[in-house]
Order: structure tokens, then C-alpha cells, then sequence
């Protein structure tokens, strides 16, 4: 028989324990959050039609950067890049029954198609966080507290990130000034979306190229930007800047428009991003939907929680190891361990016929952070040497007061 | 521009908020059952290298039932139709490194393309719940004793489910004594798992064509099967029992299986499934590895609980909704949003901009138990007319006061 290989495929990821629990806090951190502000999960399947990234995102994404293929059926079908469509298209396709300003997160997996590279997998989660039918800075302001607040319960200090806000409104009005026609108009957005990662003079020199000579960018936030910016800040959020190079990618966007960077200069890719798509529901026919919303992917923030030292270090979430003496225990030990999670504890039984010493060896390897033995001794007395396996401290026990001992030392 | 379809893709799920938390409820069992056992959360990517289904499934499943396409980097890749191969992967990979034994769960979604009908969608969840590692039968009731107790905590009486168990040793046994040679055997083993969706004369009809006249299926348990029931029996699981013509589909399974079935005759289909499989790992080259597991899928849960009633009705994850009376009480609603979501609430502020009993209709039809107004009086009072919603009740409280009352009466 051939040997099969054991790697993932290629640009994934396998999350072992350790690093399905960092996920797991991640994910736990995005929820609670977005929650505490009322935003309520939904879901989705990752597959998708493939006209539904055609309208709107150009063809170039549907064809160069995702995974598309035809089902027998002869459907075009695509592993989703994005979340936005899909939740647009849910909105729109429920749009009379829902009762609207709607507060929708969700933590889905998305696929793209392109060499895999630092920060930039094949397969990442993202944090999607949307706010339907509200056409107010407020809603704007909404959805920026959220990421300011995920960041901050992260342990992120104000100081080590900045919210940097623009308005696709600005952009529109200037290459309107400018007698720019739409794809003028994109090349220019497209260009300056791209800024940061050209040196100034080339930047320069293409500006000149497509906007003409007396083009240069804003410097000085006005209107909607402007009153986002007083709004964030009357509720305490005070790193956040105007800045007219922030127009994001997707053609989608309408208004405003923002990115959280890192001030670390380190790390110079945004850390998050989103902004207002009050049109996009129209692909769907019917009417315009305001919405806004931000999208938050797990592979970065793991990349900024690491370089500021915030992930947390693993402990296992089974909190006691029971070691039967011997076999003759088994019985004994089965019917304590169910005792014990009836009462809310989280109890492994190590059924392995190894010798004790071991036994304790392999709960402190998998972090568990409490073991205790039954042997005969034990059975006959109901009490229990319960051991604190980082401090090696024993406290003897009796049946029911084991659990809220080891739920008050956990907590 | 052409409309697009507001419809999913064929055979999959959209989860509207109310719909994700059934799915959140019923992984929130899955996952402290699991745990509650020890066992410990680990993830992958859906997608595989297709060669990872071809080695053991048998090339049928891959070609037939499965989304296989070929990259543009020309592999084949496979979005995974069950999770042991890709467990059995990853144990395999760390074989060394890794103390054994594991318990491990996840809960992924898996594909399979097939039409879809009742219970048997493209896209479903699957907890997988394994233990690698450990040769006696400890393990095996380990497993089922995860599966028993879910079920039970989902709130199903033990008269309402039937654990069935069989060992592929017996039919191996069995099949050496007849002289029928593996290719024969599989056709026993395939004929013997469609046994209860055939009339009885076709399927004895089958059986002497394969087996022979003599051959009959067992009735009494013996060996390893009567050990694991005895086992059960005495951790107070007595909704055990034997049964010859559970065999399972898979051709990776080595010892015992078992499946989970409903009691109520109109649901006929197995609840869950699983069993041993001590030899899968031996296709990634290397030692063979102990390992047993099950798994339980998430429409087959939806179903199950449906049926008995068991499923919780909908309240929001937003504890509380804040009306500001018009837009100069915005600054001072946001500010106590944010106060209250510190001490652990979950708040929305309804920044629609309409009359005050709106906003208390619609917080009610979003099943937010608690809503409040802040207007002039409130701000210079300090004090806020909290309402619950379902009673109309209403409750004057200080701003230090409500987050207390709000989770005394919604815990």
C-alpha cells in the first residue's frame, strides 16, 4: 500500500489542541463583544453561487482569486472570499419579514485562491460584524466602537492602535470636480488604495497621471468623516484620524470607510477594516438597504496579539484527572468521575494500567491542572487526596466537596 | 443589470439569527458533554488532499459522493465528507510528540454531494468525539458513555433512545469459518448494514446467495460486546444492547460499532454511529494506533429534538434595549450603553430616530427581555424606568442598580 502523506493541504491550517484553544479565546473575545453591543450570530454555508461575486466584487476576484468550480449539476459554485454577498443576500432575501435596523455578526471561513504568505492563508476566519437599515453616523459609530471595544478587551492599550477614517464620498466628489469618468474614478481608488506600499515619488508620478496636476489628497477631514470623528470621540475613543488614503479595495463601498492600523510601525498592513455599502442589496432587486460594517480576520489578530505578547498560554478545559490504583478501581472511579461532572466538573479517567507516578506525569503534560488516585484506601474512606499538580500541594477530600475546591482554584 | 437569486446553493443552509442559536445551543451540549469527558477541542480545514478518502473509504465515495476538484496547482483536492481521516491524519503527523492517550472532539461541517433530502443536506456539522491510544474495551464504553450522556442532556429519557452494539470481530470470525474471502465479506457486511431498509424475504434471499445456507445472524452477545454492555450496565447506562446486524458502512472499522437509534418506530434511521478502528493510521505509514470514536450530526440532532419537543425557544444574546428620546439624549445613552456593557451586559442603543413605542415593539419582537427610555427626565434624575417586556412591568433603578437586575432575572 502507498504511504499517505500527513500534511494539510496546502495554505491551511490544522489546529491542534493548543491552537484550536487560541481560536477558541479568539472567537469567545469576537462574541462577546459584538454581543455586548447587540449584535445577534448568524451563518451561512461556504459555498455560494458564483454569480453572486461577479456582480459586484469584478470578475477579476471570481476568476483569479477563489476557488470555483461546476458541480455536476452544471452550477458554477464558489468556497465563499468574503462574507459580505452572503450576508447581503440573506438580508435581501428575508427583507419584508425582518424588523430592521438589523445587528448581525458572524465568525465564518473564507477561501482564497492565491499563494500562500505570511498573514495571508488560503483559508483564515473573519469576524464580520453588519449593521442593516440605519442610515446615521450613528451606525457608523456603531460598528467602530465595536472593533475599538474587541481590541481593547484583546488587552490592546489605546496607544498601540489607530482608527483611520475616510469617505468614498470625498473621493466621488473630487473626480467629479475633476471630470474623472468611473473607471478613471476606480483607477484613481485603486492607485490610492496602494499607496503604502509604493515609495512617494512613483505614487506621485501615476497620481499626476490619472487625476491630473493640481490633485493631491485631502489633509483636512470635513462633513460625515468629520462628525464620526466627534462622535467616537464624545464616547471616549480618541485614536482615530482622518485619512484620505484609507478607500479600501472592494468596489462596493459608498461612504464611509475606515482601517485600524497597528502603531507598531513594524506592522504596517491594517489590522482590520470596513466601511458603508448602501447599495449593495440593489443586486438583488429592490430597494437600496443602508448597511455598514467591518470585517476582522483571525489570522491577524493573532499575528498582533502575539507581537504584543496578549495570547494567553493553554491550560486544558478538563479540570481533574482521576488515576485508578488498579483495575479492581475502575468501578469505583467511573462512578466518582460521573458523580463529579454532575456537579459541573470537566473529569478525565486515565484508564491506561500505568503506574501512578505516570498517571500524574501525563495530566501535568496535557495541563490539567488537578489528579487525584483511587485506590482501596480511598474507596473504603471516601476521602481523596486531591493534588494541584503546578504546586504538587495535596488536600484531602471527601466526594462532594471536590468540586467547588477545584471550581474555586480555576476560576 | 441582471437581478441575482437571493436563494443558497443548492442543499445547504442559511442560519438566520434564530436559526444559529439552535445551532449554538445544541453546540453548547456538545461541547460540555464532550469536555465533561475529558476530551479536548481540535479543528482542520474542509479542505483535503483527495487521496486522504481514496486510500480507505474505498475510490466509490470519492468519485461518487464527494466535492472533488482539481486545483489550478493541479492537485486534488476533496471538501472533507467525514472527519476521522483528517483526525487520523493529524494524529499521525504527531505521532511523537503527542501524549497518548487522546481524547479529542470537533465539530466540523462536511460535504457530501448527493441529492439532497430529509436529514441528509450537501453541507452538515458533526461532532466527532475519538480516543486514540488505549486497546481495552474502557475505551470503547469511554465513547458511548459521551454519546449517552449528550443525548441525555439534550433532555431525552433513557426509554426514548437504544444504544446498539456489535463487533466486526464476530462477523470476521464468522466469515473465516464460512471460507469467504474479503471481497465476499464486504458484500456480507454491506448487504447486513441495509438490512433494516429491506423486506425481510429479499434480505435473507441475499444472504444464502452470499453467505450460504447455513449461515444465520447472531442473537446472543459474547466476547468483547458482552464486556463493553457489562461495563455500561454498572455506570448505570442500561439502554444497551446487542445487535448483529449493526456492522457500519465504512470499511476502516476493526472491532466494536455501535449506533444510537430513536425508540419512536417512525424514525428509523440511526442517530448516531461509530466504533473502532485500530488500523486507520497505518495508511500514513507507521505503527498501528488504538483509536475509537463516533459521530453525531447536527440535522439528525435538529430532528431528534424537534420531535421530542426539547428544542429552547429564542431569546436574544442582547439583554437590554436604551431608547434615546430624541437625538440630544444620544450622547448621554451611549455613555450609559457603554457603562452597563462594562459591568457585563449586553446592550443595543436604538438609534432609529422613531417614537419611544417602536422602539419598545421592536426590541420585543427581537426577544430582548428588557428596554428602557433615556429622556431629559432620566438624565437629570438619574434614574431609569427599566420595562420588562414580556410582563410590561416596570422597575425605577439608579445605573449601578440595573445590571445586577437585568441577570437576576434573565439567568
Amino acid at each position: 500500500m502507498t504511504k499517505l502523506t500527513t500534511e494539510s493541504y496546502k495554505g491551511v491550517r490544522d489546529f491542534y489542541p493548543e491552537d484550536q484553544a487560541v481560536q477558541n479565546y479568539i472567537f469567545k473575545v469576537l462574541r462577546e463583544v459584538s454581543e455586548s453591543f447587540g449584535y445577534v450570530e448568524y451563518g451561512a454555508s461556504i459555498l455560494e453561487p458564483a454569480e453572486l461575486y461577479r456582480a459586484k466584487s469584478g470578475d477579476e476576484i471570481v476568476n483569479e482569486q477563489t476557488y470555483t468550480f461546476t458541480d455536476r449539476g452544471e452550477r458554477e459554485v464558489t468556497l465563499r472570499p468574503e462574507m459580505t454577498p452572503t450576508v447581503a443576500r440573506m438580508v435581501a432575501a428575508k427583507k419584508r419579514e425582518l424588523s430592521f435596523p438589523l445587528r448581525w455578526y458572524s465568525i465564518p471561513n473564507l477561501f482564497r485562491y492565491e499563494r500562500p504568505q505570511k498573514g495571508r492563508l488560503r483559508e483564515h476566519w473573519q469576524l464580520n460584524v453588519d449593521l442593516f437599515g440605519l442610515e446615521g453616523i450613528e451606525a457608523d459609530a456603531d460598528v467602530i466602537s465595536v472593533a475599538y471595544n474587541i481590541l481593547r478587551k484583546f488587552g490592546l492599550k489605546e496607544n498601540q492602535f489607530e482608527i483611520k477614517i475616510n469617505s468614498r464620498k470625498l473621493l466621488d466628489e473630487e473626480a467629479k470636480e475633476l471630470g474623472l469618468d468611473e473607471s478613471k474614478k476606480k483607477e484613481l481608488r485603486l492607485l490610492i488604495d496602494k499607496k503604502n506600499k509604493m515609495e512617494v515619488d512613483e505614487f506621485n508620478q501615476k497620481l499626476k497621471e490619472i487625476a491630473g496636476e493640481t490633485f493631491s489628497l485631502k489633509t483636512e477631514a470635513s462633513g460625515e468623516v468629520l462628525e464620526v470623528i466627534e462622535m467616537l470621540k464624545k464616547s471616549g475613543i480618541t485614536n482615530v484620524i482622518f485619512d484620505s488614503s484609507i478607500v479600501r479595495g472592494f468596489d462596493y463601498y459608498t461612504g464611509i470607510v475606515f482601517e485600524v492600523f497597528d502603531t507598531n510601525p513594524e506592522n504596517r498592513r491594517a489590522i482590520l477594516g470596513g466601511g458603508r455599502y448602501d447599495d449593495l442589496l440593489t443586486i438583488f432587486g429592490g430597494e437600496k438597504v443602508p448597511a455598514v460594517g467591518f470585517g476582522f480576520g483571525d489570522v491577524m489578530i493573532r499575528e498582533v496579539l502575539e507581537s504584543y505578547d496578549l495570547l494567553p498560554t493553554y491550560t486544558s478545559t478538563t479540570d481533574l484527572c482521576i488515576i485508578p490504583f488498579n483495575k479492581n478501581c475502575f468501578e469505583h472511579t467511573s462512578s466518582l468521575a460521573m458523580t463529579l461532572r454532575k456537579a459541573g466538573l470537566a473529569v478525565v479517567v486515565d484508564y491506561s494500567g500505568k503506574k501512578v507516578a505516570d498517571g500524574f506525569k501525563k495530566a501535568d503534560k496535557d495541563k490539567i491542572p488537578f489528579a487525584l488516585v483511587v485506590g482501596e484506601e480511598e474507596i473504603s474512606s471516601g476521602e481523596y487526596k486531591i493534588k494541584e499538580l503546578k504546586t504538587t500541594t495535596e488536600t484531602k477530600l471527601k466526594a462532594e466537596e471536590i468540586a467547588s475546591f477545584v471550581k474555586h482554584l480555576t476560576i
